[in-house]
């Protein structure tokens, strides 16, 4: 049930001893054919795989610019140019784990109980949630998900865009002393909006924390903090613009988060958010945003994402290929992946 | 070693009778999946099809604006919105032709060689010549193509992205007196740059005779002309704003050509260009496009392509969506399409 | 409860007797202050008003390209260029009606019940419904509005963003003898898309019949088919791109119609409907869309609309541009617009 | 004084035989040098030439989007597309005229003194005026120009980016039974807004009658009407969006307009301009700029404008790249050019 | 004479206790409504507000890139993002003045009478004077403000695009003494173009003393040096490209500037103006800027402003949104504002 | 044989004292004029001159997003902004050199014969190689590269787009131990890309050492190890996203180079590459590449190159500005410069 797209017949057989591997540009030119997520093979199902990518074409809970929805089309476009190797960090996440792009979201509870890794691209958040084998998947919530329209309005609705961890957390889907939450920022409804985030345990690092030094210290402090439980890490690009940030009534979101999760007594697995990293709106910068996706090798990483892809806002491309990157990145630092 | 993207097991078993169909959006939504031309499946070769839409991801020889490299790609993204049937004519080609995607040219010999017809998406046309079981295929051409650098220059060579037709005369390719050119226009470098080409027994058709006007009559004529040997369709849509027109020592090529040609004692296939659709350049409306495509219902098509969208010139998409468009119509016209 | 824009108090009493009248350039610079629709005063409802400019920042049933929600917006920011006379038929509408911009629709009901017409912009036409006394209106739908989500399907579900008119079929909205669809084109699920139409009664003029001829005929036939009943005016623009046509099971939707209803026993005012004009797809041209337009005049229209304008599709403004225009035409032909 | 741009030392010498000829790609690749009008040499004065290419970067006097003072820089890097001949019209313009970009105004009165024909690229057409060694040359009356600030207002000040025409009309300037206009268009500020043209006896050709027909008999009629008299020709592109339309006060200009005129007792040209051709507007289509600046071969034109190309606006390139071939075009018809 | 949008009444009563208050998503979703400042309240004056922003669509003298005259109505779109409180400071503007939306400015002075604070959106800073019950208001410049044409040049005049502090100090409008220029950079046509400013007893601080690095312990020395007399933020975006700085017979002014002044013996207000902050061009990043503005809390300020939005150039509107969030971020250091 | 355009007839004499000076705005305004490099005089060859800005409008080598041929014009254009001396470093490049443009590339041999510093803009690097009386000059190897196209392959052919500098060491160009390569970034086909650099020699400053810190300590290093022997700068700005990296077969090829060379037995220079500073993919700040860039003053520069602005990618014109002001600091620390 593997796909090899056309072109991989090219390929010579040194490329694919057991593993898939993004083909060189020696024998598939950067332009050619049908985008798959770094030009790997497709299957699918997750059925064999260490390492899935999955997108989720989804942008029904954006409250103001919507597009996230082209967000993977366009990240499979950019992802053209990875290669196999991590040059920064000596990685070699395709010597060490089956990876292949299993096209758009069927079903994520069939993704996790084939006990592989999703690595999930350019959705909006709405649909985050648990991923573990106890736990809810997100797609479910799709199901009872609403849209922020004008007239039947957002609120008085428990689920929407901007309130998935508040929700988690209800649910107990979170072990919230091990929630962690990078970068933080923007204006909000409440006068102390982290207020009820610390209240549950998490650690919040607001936006300017991270101004103009090394996250290696943080890093090193969220490691020690999460220690070998799985963790989740969801990574907002915010190439959409600024999101809907949670209204008074649903303090426990917000737009950036790192989570660690480990809820009620089944084995949830922890999550870890990080923030945007869009340079003009006071976020983070795109090195800061490796220093923490680096920063989270040798935890038990379980899933990622990557969220808020909206093509049609950069013209130039640069936010999907940014994106495409970090999400090599976020294969880079699971584990079982040798350095060379 | 046919490929159908995951996507395709949500389509219910009415959808695939032995043919292969567009999904329809009650199944698989705008945005998802990994994109097939028309979300089609994707087959190594072309081995057992009517029809095989192919990509050429090429625009080496375009001396002004490049970036047709990326046609195939857009075009395939832009393609998602195509359905089964089309409405103005009754053509149901999924019904009639076996037809997918084959990805992006490996050996167009091959395809040739398997009785398929080729579509060909977003190249630019420095490679297109004969499609026949006689003629050389285009992409041998690829291997002594000279690329117009300053230094370099583009003369005193044979090959160049202008000379393409003329090299099919030279080589005896096409039966000039079946070759039809519509919608040329522009500046030359000859004071009567037809010349060549009407000395040739082609019949040029500038844009003038184009303009506001069905050209239904023309093409009646055309069709008379063509008779039921094979022809081939070349369409240049033009979205890389003009291209390099011949040189004087080179006249015999220009920017769009409807050409029909048996040259030698082979069976070397029939050609047809249309002119780009652009509208604001001079050049042809998009209805008129329609009119002449549809206007080749009947004849003997041997292949087609479309050639020119270059993407990034066109923020909004609208030219790819108008190539993958065409790419329908002609699909609609090719011989053993049905009519409902 | 009017409310003048700060800049209102600029412009001399002489163009105030009265009615509202966009100011003058001599008053107001074209790039000043918060923009409503032609710079006209602002109310919080229809009260005392022959007709209100109302806006649909809608987009939630948009299955494809999404985007329209901004239309309203950048409809209003384009129509500051637009002036009190038309200068091509001599229409006088701020001579002869009271028109303010009444913002985003809080409840069209209300509308209707002032006895106002309402012209609406830039909306998707999820909502499009009834316009009546007796009549369902449209934003009632919202509430049972569905989202096209991968997961969980479009289909099934009675209400989507391509099912609007079957549906007003279905509920007997529509007096379907004066529903006139002009300028329908595309693929279709169906090998005969207009079979359902037709069969309701629908007169249905394809995009082919509106090619490259003067619609004055055509006009002269639909003007005597509404006689003068009620009719509603609901035009595409379709600034976003195809969007999603019927599938096989709601074959009585389709892009683009010129609906005239009259159902059942209550007073359900007639639709019109008109075809996109964007050029590249085969659709309509601009003067096509004019000559439509102008063709209503003598007709009773008691409403209109225009949507799919979505501006991050088109960064030159012009499709905006094109809808304040467009507009401002269907204010010209209102019942009851003086010609001077 | 004459500059030949460095590449110019590869042109082979039978490239110039006493007249300056755009290099032939052969040469000079497209990309290549510094951005001169069609690749023209340079010279600092009109002296000798017996037609000028001149930009005028100027857009003070625009009341809605400004950027028009970029236009004649977009136009020269466009124009590197254009080659020696009109392969529609045979004309040979640089076989029967010296021409040369002479840069950007230094002086209009030297250029009009020179006996040169100035062929004026990207302005506003605030500055328009006469061209005639009698009449006043258009920068003189930058001296008097006014910007529309929002604070001092347009009005109450004679000269204005919309009032050029009528103050051509006070001071005498026009032959007002020989101005044509054609394609008026656009909402206007009076019920009759032609009334003062025709008034003054110009010939008003709204855009209605522009639709979907070939403006040759109009043309005819024009020539016929114009007579062998000097006329000029300013040709509105309008890739700005709509340009301020005359006030109450001052209704004797309008957006588009073909005027001739011979004012008072000198011998000042005739006016002759023509409509915008952006065919998202209501305006005509590329075609029919086409078939009205050919229809004015034959007539004495003594200069030429192209007005309202704003690059940021079409980041294609190609408004500027139309204008570039309109001026191609308007070459080709200048008295004195032979056909081949 | 306050005028509430209509969307205000669907925020329930709690959310205007005597102050007004961006309406919540809850209440008014981001895409609806006319665009007012953060969708606050508009007045057609600044009576009874101790806050108005006022928008100055105006860039007739920039010099190079046109197009600021569009800033403030893409400013006020982009601030439909804007909440309630300040998550990174807890500054609670809305809680402790009272603030509205006065349009485009009719009158500066009527502005400083009323006793208002002004934060001025979007304008270039041709304008740009004092802000004072004694000193001259920035808009009565105006009428003497030169326009920088080709032919008349910018020369020999006294006021222009780039002249604006020159001229404060020239008038005595400045305490030279306070006045603090934070992140110059950029070429200049002087040696030493910071002498001037030097000698008037400017502090100057170059772009290059802000890389990499925080800046509170400028501000700290800044906020000392500055005491608690009147001061001005004048804060340039430079989302239009670099400005046209002073010639070498205008060195007293410069792209971005920190003054402060007091002049004369009347209560001259202190000016204090910031650095551009778009990251590409050398200058000072998002987060620099934020610490400056935030750095200004506990100083006197009297006014604001933020120059050089030019929508055009930034198709995502990130520009513009960033210009409305660093507005919000003034109006949160402003004297009286409560911190939670 | 110097050209001044035209529009240096307006500047006055105190401009042109012996040196070559970028007219001031006061004389010229900043749209005005047919576009050579900072407005400078253009030359047809660098005879006479200290320095020459050349262009290089060649990307046949780009194996992913072509576009860097029109990098010379664009940054042309975007160098108009630029002035007569360096703010920021006090350097007065122009009362010390005599600078020309001089046009597109004829021929290297004969500028480097001349004596003059070459410095070139906007190509992608195929071609960059020694700038030396004895080695090789870069563009003699254009006769011999070869396109990376799908069916040919690059690999087996000797010499493309990035092959550069490893063709440099085979051929024994370089002084291996003065190559300082900084800003090293990416994904790699290597588990250990830098391995075959450091073998040679070369210094590799990957990115990470770059980020969130002065650079001045490196360049001070810098300084020292290439002491007074030639260097060269190449700049990659790469502006048309991430370039082709060096596959295993030729590892000794990366994306940003600083290399020193100083080859066999000949006086080959120096080569020093700084990386791209697109903040958005992890490279280096702007800051960071100007204080590398300063950093080099001191240094033995013989030639230096910007390439890699591919301005159809960046519609604002950020990248291409941000290239022009590059070159400007590197024409300021050229030996003989001297500091105001």
């Amino acid at each position: 049930a593997e796909v090899r797209l056309p072109f991989w017949s090219r390929a010579p057989s040194c490329w694919s001893s057991g593993f898939n591997v993004p083909p060189s540009a020696q024998f598939v030119a950067r332009p050619v054919g049908v985008c798959s997520m770094m030009k790997l093979p497709m299957q699918a199902s997750a059925a064999g795989l260490d390492v899935a990518f999955v997108g989720v074409p989804l942008d029904t809970g954006t409250s103001n610019r919507p597009g996230a929805r082209f967000g993977p089309r366009q990240i499979r476009a950019e992802s053209a140019m990875l290669r196999r190797y991590n040059s920064s960090t000596g990685a070699a996440p395709f010597d060490s784990l089956r990876v292949a792009d299993i096209g758009d979201v069927n079903s994520y509870q069939d993704i996790v109980a084939s006990g592989c890794v999703p690595l999930t691209l350019g959705k909006d958040r709405t649909n985050v949630a648990t991923v573990s084998g106890a736990g809810t998947v997100p797609w479910d919530w799709c199901t009872w998900m609403l849209t922020p329209t004008p007239e039947t309005g957002l609120w008085g609705r428990k689920i929407y865009h901007g309130s998935t961890f508040r929700r988690c957390v209800d649910e107990g889907l979170l072990d919230c002393g091990r929630v962690v939450q990078i970068g933080i920022r923007g204006s909000s409804y409440e006068p102390n909006p982290y207020k009820y985030c610390r209240e549950q345990g998490f650690r919040v690092v607001p936006a300017e924390e991270c101004w103009m030094k090394s996250l290696e210290p943080l890093m090193r402090e969220v490691r020690a903090q999460l220690g070998d439980k799985p963790m989740y890490i969801s990574f907002d690009i915010d190439g959409a613009g600024p999101r809907l940030r949670p209204g008074h009534r649903h303090p426990g979101d917000s737009r950036a988060h790192t989570c660690a999760g480990e809820g009620g007594s089944a084995a949830i697995p922890t999550f870890l958010f990080f923030p945007c990293c869009a340079p003009f709106k006071g976020g983070c910068s795109t090195s800061t945003a490796l220093e923490i996706i680096r920063g989270c090798k040798g935890l038990n990483i379980v899933g990622c994402d990557l969220v808020e892809v909206a093509p049609m806002y950069d013209v130039s491309g640069n936010t999907a290929l940014l994106g495409a990157n970090l999400l090599f990145e976020m294969l880079c630092v699971l584990p079982g992946v040798k350095t060379m």
